[in-house]
């Protein structure tokens, strides 16, 4: 069992629509992360296929089945450099489109996810939204989650993961530049709250007038930043994480003076509105 | 109908477990604050009585049954310059002891709210956690929610606020030095996420060995701040907000290409582990 893995997130362009450049793209990150030794590989969302779609049609000729072509090729690298790689793309079933990400293994494809929380934004108009539950993926040693790019910014998501017991919490995403506020903050409130590793990784470049503005960051259970790429540039970031340390919910700062627990803490008896589907007072009154 | 509302953030020194001393304090800066036109005057968690008490009983002896001697003395200033306030202090009922704050108005006391989430830390020691729903008030033109420190690492307390339709959520605080990392990401997220005003604030001082370390922020519903002390000292942050942004969950960016509904994009059929008291993986896994 492993007591450490070293994360590699991938912060990095995409070239609309184009897989066959961006799968060599994904190949040459994957050869450059195992030359620092990296165990998992994080590239961002849709990182295969593209993003800002105009229509569905256009985005069902680049989706893949699940798993597909590119999951085949990228689990041969995995195989030979003994790594896990979790990547986005479009994913196609029938004639529905997801917006999903793969967890990929020596052992083949692990896991799949489908995007649950949809923003009216990009290929995301025309995507059906994610149909199965939050999960956490046991590898040796670390207990994994994810989920993409809006999902973070509602705070069950990484919540029901971190209640699943996962030690570390991936978001693949393609945040435009509205979404500065969120990068500046939602990783390491995110990873606090929780007590979990979070990595949001986030791609560059720009597609038909939607700017991407980077900000990958891993954070530590504590909030504490490990590494960060605060601009608008192509990089790998790197760090080392120990995923017994996320199990840790009981903080002990001063024993018998100043001690939290951030999961047995809670009080779910008050929490009864958030799974409640009705209309709420506050959707009422902004529908529309 | 007030379209806008200016709020003061108090961050103040307390002086431990002399009443009389902070509620002079309070008076002074509720002055202060209404010789600026400030319609709502927010200050600290227990800026009344102070945090960190060894023992229950020298707690009681300092709390105060609500309403009681200052919520009736802080209603004549209400009256005298036509403002809200919310301030904290240890409420007493029977033998039990509450973390509690009150909103006070010309009309008088208007709710008051006990701490839900109780760290192992200080006074939260000796208290009983808060055997009330949180809840939304209605003043003039402004729905107020309110919740006291360890509250806020919860993500679901301000959600139920803001499904509860909140337009601005106070977190009086009491931030040790340890909660440093909460102080500088918790108020945006928090009001990002949920799409309203959020205004927390802290204290500064000393009590026993733990500093508290400020950092009061009032931010907007974008995630923006709009008012923030950095630094380890006493001030009034001043802020004027207009509700009726915060009501606008739906955003839009770019018509038809980019819009967002930070509300009814949720997806609580994904959500019902969150209200499930049950121990879940997580916590058996970090039992002890």
């Amino acid at each position: 069992m492993r007591q450490r893995w070293k994360l590699a997130a991938v912060q990095m362009n995409v070239h609309f629509a184009d897989k066959l450049r961006n799968l060599q793209r994904l190949r040459q990150a994957i050869r450059d992360a195992a030359a620092q030794q990296a165990q998992l590989v994080i590239f961002p969302e849709c990182s295969l296929t593209g993003y800002v779609f105009e229509e569905k049609a256009a985005a069902l000729e680049v989706a893949e089945p699940i798993p597909g072509p590119s999951t085949v090729e990228l689990t041969l690298l995995c195989r030979e450099h003994g790594l896990y790689v979790i990547y986005g793309l479009l994913e196609r079933e029938e004639d529905r489109l997801y917006n999903s990400c793969v967890l990929l293994g020596p052992e083949g494809l692990l896991a799949s996810y489908r995007k649950v929380h949809l923003p009216f934004l990009g290929v995301d108009r025309f995507a059906t939204p994610g149909d199965r539950p939050f999960a956490v993926h046991e590898l040796p040693g670390l207990r994994l989650g994810m989920h993409i790019c809006y999902d973070g910014s509602f705070p069950e998501s990484a919540r029901v993961m971190a209640l699943l017991g996962a030690d570390l919490i991936v978001l693949p995403t393609n945040w435009p530049a509205t979404a500065l506020c969120s990068a500046q903050c939602l990783p390491m409130c995110r990873a606090l709250e929780n007590h979990v590793y979070f990595a949001a990784v986030d791609r560059v470049g720009e597609e038909k007038g939607f700017r991407f503005i980077g900000w990958s960051r891993i954070v530590a259970p504590t909030g504490e930043t490990l590494a960060a790429a605060e601009h608008d540039q192509e990089t790998i970031l790197y760090a080392e994480i120990e995923p017994k340390l996320a199990r840790q919910k009981h903080r002990v700062f001063v024993p018998g003076k100043h001690e939290i627990h951030r999961l047995a803490d809670r009080r779910p008896q008050f929490y009864t509105l958030l799974t409640q589907t009705e209309s709420t007072r506050a959707l009422a009154a902004t529908a529309g």
